[in-house]
């Protein structure tokens, strides 16, 4: 059978595989830093080359300019490409692939036991160490291997294929969304579904699907006294003081056992079906993997499940800081006369950043009018802040990759949904009208922002089979 | 009468005494910057000249070294003066009286339309404007011209008089509390009562007299959770948060109409005399004055009498800020892991810093009992803060400076308490265990602090008659 026979190839290709992860990890692609950009864009133009030299259409879309550190400098291009079956390209389905080639900061310094921009195998523990060797390197390469792979042994591709690979990942993705919607009605027709590989299993033993993220709005809450900072000795008791009412207000928002205060929101947020509720029931995790994630022993509930909604399903409203107030070590008897205080709440379906910021701001003026303070304030909502997204997981492609799974991994992926947000696929959503995939390679361990950042051989072996395999399974579906 | 000469001298040492005064003004002894150190060292040489030249017996109390922008650097030492009546001395009484030479920093750039540095008389305002011309140059030359003018009409002085004069008051006074704790039975002994001219009258009208000050004592709420801040999409609603614990407990201390919630503390405040109460009745204040004062239309209550006891006789509680949360300007979804909340009372009699910081640690610990969360939540109080101080006014002392104002102002002096705290107050009442008198001659709008300051030629002229009329009441009073 040819998918034996990719499978096999993928194998045989190993220590290629290898090497060409090695090659691109060794290109200090750090977007975040003025001094490595010129890194990003020999990453750009390796990545165009591989796409290439496999036989794709690529080209570059300028982004402009940006300030970074104090200077203007141009904005790595983000890589379009195009890669279309050999035969029957015109009845395949179109699948568009997302990721990004640059990656965080790193410093050997910064707790690595090895030079972060050089791929180490731990022949030990079968990791691959390095920066970006799991965000999102490793998976982008997934694709080329896959397509590679396919050549060697002769077999079409069973769809056809579409890139959108940016250097800003790690640093807003600025420019990106107005590229896409730009692309619209251009490079972004005729795709069938989209597929994004950057986040990672719910833990280390069990490979996940994923099909929700949650959105998040943000809000200042302005609270101003006096024209000037004052002595708290010569005016605490005299005045209404700005520190006092906003702590008043804020306490009101949420209770320490995480429940949102605001009426109405609650209300918003789509029911739990008992087919959502099983989903959690299976899912490989304990409240020990949470405790290990936040090194403490903190979860509001001890209910593995409950834990898991929480992340994934319900929304939730955290306290940030204050803009204005002492922050400083030490103490200072102050009376801040103006202060902001920041808040978010994190959105689930059915809720919208309009609908929840208009909760708030009403909910806030409600409660200030009953505290009595001649303070000024104003709550500035985000009411075009980040929508949830959230895919119909019964959709074909989430069968597509199901099969897939439980084809290289022998078992039924969990089908996650995570607790924060990637914009990018609310915008591949919006732009293509179509069915979105996140189909993690990596392990919650991989410590994709931290140091040392791996990726295991195995995963990114078994992955790049899973991507293959998966394709196959779109091309077999009845859409 | 020998009084009426005293008085009249001084009128006509006008010029004389604006020049000593533009002497001090023009040495920059700025005590918080260390550049500035060497000219603290040289007003103290000049105030010790001034002292010996008019007879006193002066000497230089050192206080070693401190650290002041990172490098460590010699204290301006304490001047400890003498001087006694020449005719019955011993029968006459001792004045101890407290000042300090050092001054707050000024730059002309600040808001000064004249060079900070440099006395200028206005003659329009017959304002003197100049850093330390009300805080404190002015008053401590008070004294030496109240001396001088006596010894010019040859009318010996009616009591003998203990100088203790300071070059590191607007730097924390460091070392002075050891520096006369140490002469306690020495240089302190044989004082009948004390007087410190470093305050200023409550409005621009009318002089005043303090005889009370609040204590301060600070709280540190210290809550902790997760080992490391926190992503909020991916742990918000799933751990127990340090700011939502942190917002709950702190909301709990105290309303916005500035009410304490810490039960028993109210019980502690000493209750409202109807003698006192008429203190309030007259004092020479409006809600206006209070409005200018704070830049705003604020206070909480919009009687008089309210306002002033609130600064003047009841505690407050101000919340100041938190250390660990977000601070700076924009928007940062984080989840703190470790914050600090910071918190202060002021204490007035009969509230001891002990008493108050165990009712506060217990009240907080029984309040976090209440919420239920699984973070640590550690409660530091100051049982050693800030003491109140407070002089009992029908002391001969207060008698001896009412009877003086009424001579020189025609009118009776505000008997006052002040809401802030100046702790060598407390220290100079405890050490000689005698009565204490703050005897202001600048009026509220001086500028102590700010750019630029002044004192009105008016009230250093007629502030040095009021000195030496009170001395001449001092030695008249039955003690």
């Amino acid at each position: 059978m040819s998918l034996d026979a990719f499978i096999s190839q993928i194998e045989k290709n190993k220590a290629a595989l290898v090497a060409r992860l090695a090659e691109a990890v060794a290109i200090p692609s750090v977007s975040g830093d003025a001094k490595y950009r010129k890194h990003v864009f020999e990453m750009a133009d390796w990545m165009k080359a591989q796409l290439e030299k496999l036989g794709a259409t690529a080209s570059f879309q300028p982004l402009g300019k940006q300030m970074l550190n104090g200077e203007e400098i141009d904005l790595p291009p983000v890589i379009f490409a195009d890669l279309r079956a050999k035969t029957d390209a015109d009845k395949k389905k179109t699948i568009l692939v997302y990721g990004h080639f640059d990656v965080q900061p790193a410093l050997k310094s910064d707790g690595w036991d090895t030079e972060p921009f050089e791929l180490v195998h731990d022949e030990k523990t079968g990791r691959l160490y390095g920066r970006g060797s799991t965000d999102d390197k490793g998976p982008i390469l997934g694709w080329l291997n896959v397509i590679e792979a396919h050549q060697q042994i002769g077999l079409d591709l069973p769809v056809n294929l579409k890139f959108c690979f940016e250097g800003m990942e790690e640093s807003g993705s600025v420019g990106l969304d107005e590229c896409i919607y730009k692309n619209k009605d251009g490079f972004f027709q005729g795709v069938d579904a989209c597929c994004i590989s950057d986040n990672y299993w719910l833990g280390t033993k069990k490979p996940c699907i994923t099909h929700g993220l949650r959105g998040v709005t943000y809000f200042k809450l302005h609270i101003s006294g006096p024209g000037a900072d004052l002595h708290s000795g010569l005016f605490g008791g005299v005045v209404h003081e700005p520190m006092t009412d906003l702590f008043q207000i804020m306490s009101r928002l949420v209770t320490p056992q995480g429940e949102i205060l605001v009426p109405g929101i609650k209300e918003l947020v789509a029911p739990l079906t008992d087919e959502e509720r099983k989903r959690y029931e299976v899912m490989e995790f304990t409240i020990k993997d949470m405790d290990d994630a936040t090194g403490s022993s903190t979860t509001i509930s001890d209910e593995k499940e409950s834990v898991l909604m929480a992340r994934m399903r319900y929304p939730s409203l955290s306290l940030h800081g204050i803009e204005g107030a002492f922050s400083a070590p030490g103490t200072k008897t102050v009376i801040p006369a103006k202060v902001v205080g920041k808040f978010s709440i994190r959105l689930v379906p059915n809720m919208t950043p309009k609908a929840v910021s208009d909760l708030v701001v009403d909910y806030v003026n409600k409660e200030w009018a009953k505290i009595g303070s001649k303070n000024k304030m104003v709550i500035e909502g985000d009411p075009d802040g980040g929508k949830p997204w959230y895919a119909d997981p019964n959709h074909w492609n989430y069968a597509a990759a199901t099969k897939a799974t439980e084809k290289i991994y022998g078992v039924k992926p969990d089908l996650t949904r995570e607790g924060g947000s990637i914009p990018v696929a609310l915008t591949f959503s919006e732009v293509t009208g179509k069915n979105l995939l996140l189909l993690p390679l990596g392990r919650a361990d991989d410590g994709a922002h931290s140091a040392p950042e791996k990726l295991d051989l195995d995963n990114y072996l078994r992955g790049t089979q899973l991507l293959g395999v998966y394709l196959h399974e779109v091309a077999a579906s009845k859409a």
